[in-house]
């Protein structure tokens, strides 16, 4: 691992706030093809942290609109077939022009449609994917898949496989739980902040997916006007822009969790937060460690078959 | 009617309160194939009294999930062509597996569509049926069913036509309204807790009908731990889990009408108390009165055709 | 133009007094025909208002509906196939019935798909016709469209693009923005309530297209029941329910924003405004104006083909 590739935790949390503030000065328009019970709730997330959502999800539509968005969410918690269809539109028009977009296999494994989907999307080679740590275990293909959006497997338990995964598609790999694991497969940050009410909302962990795709965005146009300095090169960077969009996230749940009586008041106050979290509550609260990616993992993923593209 | 059958309210009510416990420490796993405007509220209501939802409504995804779900909702009121095609399969494995399962008929007897497709899956023998007045009319075939949502029949107008599909097809039917009316065709209860709130806020009775799917689950499980006690009996009984259902969704939304400004504020509150509600509020505030099915409709059923299947 | 086509803004405001008063006397059942994001969120501002939500958008039932709906609401946000079959049912039904309907464009010209469906949808001459800027230009032929929900355009730059569509299509066309704009073709009222924070929650414009097909059926219910005094005639005028339901709706907005610490308290507060705003408040709070509408944009679609059915 060359050592330019070191991001030192403090230089990630300067950048996760710089990164905000860029998402709000320049509000990146996200596509959404995600599942009928968190629409509402991922539109009110993006509208709320600054961000535009369109849901723009049926045939014929979708690759139109992935050429022209800043992020692109793919979400396959409910993907009937029209929807399916608009996946694979929209991820074909993102991969051409170069729109980043994020896969979030939900509940894939033991459910057959999505999890054949899943793999065939992720041969694309997703700027990120995020899950939970049996969605990644499955996808990597080194597991039978979760019952649903629960996590039955632990955050580390997943490590080897979001390296893996991360390597062999050239993507940011998120691993989400009580402490969020990010990884390019070079790099692996882990993240301490959050609060356990996001858990009890639905679309608490989808909607973290669809702002992760706003980031990419402003990450994206932070790349087009960046002058060549470190910082900008920084700002440029999809394990950067993973690792602030989840920082910000989280660091708004612990905000509103402090307002809350329980998941429906938490739900509201959550939005507020996500409105009114500034760049100054980055710096105070983020809890934030990088190390390197598990040696075992890159080692295993460079002579294993489905590396042929990985190194990208 | 045999002696055993009887029960009394303090017994039903201690027993709502011990499946609520229950439920907490063994969170059953609710399938639900719903409509699209409460798709949201629905999972968030489910998180929120302790249980775990999964939105599987796809073709060749929904029968596999529905084999092992704890419960299953099937409710029919934006009934896509994909999703009629998926309740047939889920139905179909919920029947096999011997998964709990409920009926919710939306608005059936003026639209053909539902109306055709829920009397297809009755025929399946719903562990529950849960409608308003209009609907459950309309389900039993005595009435021209309702316009949308609304009830345009009282709850006691459909207690005859209760009690017939109940033996009809061995499933305990909920009839909403202000006094909410639940029978096994042999013992009826009337549950007059509640708050007008409920019905000021979209997915209000949807939700309860997920609820009631998933205290089903909780009492399954509670059946195969069974002792052989008639503690266990009354715990692994869907009529008592049914009445339990109902009696902790209306106390719930009794203690948020409390702390409500109007309907915004009433569901955000109501999260809160279905997340916070404790089996001594059950035994505190249950208004539960129990009495024998009415013996015309008994009568009547013993006499019908459609009760040759009747008295499982 | 003749002189009893002129209303002061002191009748339009009395007028919406009125009609909200109508409304919560005689609950109109409104179809919803809207996209997956806010399907909730516009059901219970229905609910909240006091008019009776029912979404019927499936094949061989909305056509069914729509002929005995008070209202219907066609918002093409999310338009998959069957549901724009289900539109096309709709239209034709309510056309036949005489049931008031709306048409909600969004995000068309660009999109391919939904543009085509708007193109004919108008042609069936709908009550009243919503959309910001850019999409009422590119409805009425004369501009490129939105890049989604946002509006590129500002609302007086849309004000000859209304006039026109209203013209071809006997529709009042209401441009939604900072000061909404609403026309007939022959006056043009402008509205300059509400708060920016209905910007910040999704569904907030699609809700107030589904509360104004409430109010249109509540100023059908006045017509059918009219004395034939000039009061009469003012509650039964679609242009004076269009402004109604606009004016009733941003006043709410503004008792909300008022009590909020962002967008995600605003949405509570917003329908518990809804439910409590009273005939009071609009006489009180109503910020109205009345024009002509502008001579070139009648003059225009006098000699223009698309006006052979104007006039009506």
């Amino acid at each position: 691992m060359s050592e330019r590739l070191r991001i030192d935790p403090a230089h990630l949390i300067d950048a996760s706030a710089a990164l905000l503030g860029r998402l709000r000065e320049h509000p990146p328009l996200v596509q959404c093809i995600t599942n009928s019970v968190v629409t509402n709730f991922t539109a009110n997330a993006l509208l709320a942290i600054g961000a535009a959502p369109a849901m723009v999800d049926i045939r014929e539509e979708s690759g139109l609109f992935a050429g022209i968005a800043g992020g692109l969410l793919v979400n396959l918690g409910t993907p009937a077939e029209e929807q399916r269809d608009a996946a694979r539109e929209a991820v074909a028009a993102a991969s051409v022009a170069g729109t980043p977009w994020v896969l979030d296999p939900v509940a894939i494994g033991a459910l057959p449609v999505r999890t054949a989907l899943a793999h065939e999307l992720v041969a694309s080679r997703p700027t990120a994917i995020r899950g939970n740590a049996s969605e990644i275990i499955a996808l990597a293909g080194a597991g039978a898949g979760g019952r649903g959006v629960d996590a039955a497997d632990s955050t580390d338990a997943a490590a080897d496989a979001a390296t893996s995964l991360a390597l062999a598609h050239g993507s940011v790999v998120a691993v989400s739980g009580p402490v969020d694991l990010i990884t390019d497969g070079r790099r692996t940050a882990r993240i301490a902040n959050g609060d356990a009410l996001l858990t009890r909302v639905t679309g608490g962990g989808c909607a973290l997916v669809a702002v992760t795709a706003a980031f990419l965005g402003a990450s994206r146009d932070a790349g087009a006007a960046a002058d060549g300095s470190t910082d900008a090169a920084l700002l440029a960077d999809p394990f950067v822009a993973t690792v602030a969009a989840t920082v910000v996230y989280t660091i708004a749940a612990e905000l509103a969790a402090s307002r809350s009586a329980g998941p429906g008041s938490f739900a509201v106050a959550f939005l507020d937060a996500l409105a009114t979290v500034a760049p100054a509550d980055v710096l105070d609260r983020a809890n934030v460690t990088v190390t390197d990616a598990a040696a075992s993992a890159i080692a295993s993923a460079i002579t294993e078959p489905t590396t042929a593209t990985a190194g990208a």
